[in-house]
């Protein structure tokens, strides 16, 4: 990403920010991350025939509201550490946290407003409503094993594609100005919608294959949180047995983490996730065959067709 | 408020929501409260000449702001009750209620983008940002007597008279639709900022002179969190031995607060900020004198007025 979005995405977190509470406000920032989906809106509008400052404004948009969903999960998860840094709950307090996400969601709006497209809003505070609803939706289901793909499908749909398909479409959007006739958009967002899914498989993949120095975080995760995931699902279609395992890592016997890890593995499920990953892909590059034939384009296909073997 | 908008309110609320977390979202909305902010912004849109679904989407959009912000608020204040009902956290947990405060700015950045006014999410997240950034700053002066009444003023405009603004303002612009030339935004912006003002005095004159009873929590709770106020304020200006028993309470002499708030009380202060608050709500009447002479408009200046005597 260009230093000019980077330095424009720490001015706006500043705003209003007294000069004692500035390092709790960038540490998020500044722990990195790749950027993906402000790389994504930069391209899609590229891609559009459009630039300049209105997409500026709606990649500073989607970034500040991606920021504020990692605080806000990071202390619901009580994650220590994200990439390898502590987190901003970690670090300087659940009060805190709590109060640098609403701050980062609050600058997302900022800048929603400023692409002068009162829609920016309604995409990525759509993509919001959809990510809460699909987070409390998996409180609901804890350690759920009767859990099915599709389950986990409109999981992944809600709490990782809205988002990405808000940066697509959305970027389409503001560089079209809104033009209600253009089928850009609508690609654009089943691009995200397939990249998503790509996404999150490899990402439940890792916190079952990955060490914890790979992926900046402790593995085993979402087993420990009883969140179901796809590995699990298929594991379980192959032996049945682990849902034994599972109900006593459930009660309370940590221990039963690596062991319940390994089963996982040995049934092969890992494989068919990452073929899954690899489909989604295809349809991911697929769905831009309607764009112009121009870098930005190879360059989200091969993202779009790296994803499934990417290894943090 | 009508019935109309209650209903939407709740539907809007859950649009997202599993059957089982229902209760928790509602809860905030169902506790309550007097609905000033959509108060505001339908008797504005109505003294600019227009009704109808976009001011609708806006009053939404500014009540699931303030919903959204009692819910973060609560949480940081470890607050069991509001308005004599357990706070969303103390009755669902703090992971749901960081959630469903997530969920209802969600669903302020949805009813923004309806309006079709780009500007209305500027508003209402431009007052967002102001907020946080006001509760860090206070965070940051926790007993720090050496505050005087311009600091308590730009603390009150940042905390509580940018969302007042935001919604008289806004909904002038949504009723006009974003007119650049006319005069009333800005002055519905003025009686914003001075009807903060009141409305702020007087919650912190609750809140050292209050009974528990009335006002649904406990009181001497600003002085016992370190947050300075107008009445301590202008006490320490009378008193300024006070502030030797303050530091007793900063210390952790829970057993002073009575004593404290017994003392400030003894000097006068709060009748004067009665006074401060008065001539706060004369200033936003006058501030109305532009508008058209309408039962909207006297029912504002009514409003304001009214508020330095409230008693919860």
């Amino acid at each position: 990403m260009s230093d000019d979005f980077e330095a424009r995405l720490r001015d706006s977190a500043l705003d209003s920010v007294p000069p004692g509470m500035a390092r709790a406000v960038t540490h998020v920032l500044d722990a990195g991350g790749k950027r993906m989906r402000p790389g994504l809106v930069f391209r899609f509008a590229a891609l559009c025939g459009a630039g300049g400052a209105r997409v500026m404004e709606y990649a500073l948009a989607v970034e500040m509201l991606h920021a504020a969903t990692l605080v806000h999960d990071d202390i619901i998860d009580a994650a220590e550490t994200r990439r390898g840094v502590a987190t901003v709950h970690a670090a300087f307090g659940t009060d805190v946290a709590l109060l640098v996400g609403d701050l980062l969601v609050a600058r997302c709006g900022v800048h929603s407003a400023a692409t002068g497209w009162a829609g920016a809003a309604g995409e990525l505070f759509g993509a919001l409503s959809a990510m809460v609803g699909g987070e409390l939706a998996q409180r609901e289901r804890r350690f759920d094993l009767t859990q099915g793909v599709d389950d986990y499908l409109e999981t992944v749909r809600r709490k990782t594609s809205t988002l990405l398909q808000a940066a697509c479409a959305g970027a389409c959007m503001v560089a079209l100005d809104a033009a209600a006739d253009s089928p850009l958009p609508a690609q654009a967002r089943q691009y995200g919608d397939h990249l998503g899914r790509a996404f999150q498989v490899i990402d439940d993949v890792l916190d079952y294959s990955a060490s914890s120095g790979t992926i900046g975080k402790p593995v085993g995760n979402d087993l420990r949180e009883g969140t179901v995931t796809l590995p699990l699902i298929l594991a379980l279609e192959q032996d049945p047995g682990l849902a034994a395992d599972v109900e006593r890592v459930r009660a309370g016997a940590a221990g039963e983490i690596d062991s319940v890890l390994e089963r996982v593995r040995a049934t092969g499920a890992l494989e068919r996730c990452v073929e899954v990953a690899e489909e989604e892909a295809r349809r991911a590059a697929a769905a831009l065959a309607h764009f112009p034939d121009r870098p930005e384009r190879h360059e989200l296909e091969q993202f779009a067709l790296s994803l499934p073997h990417r290894s943090a």
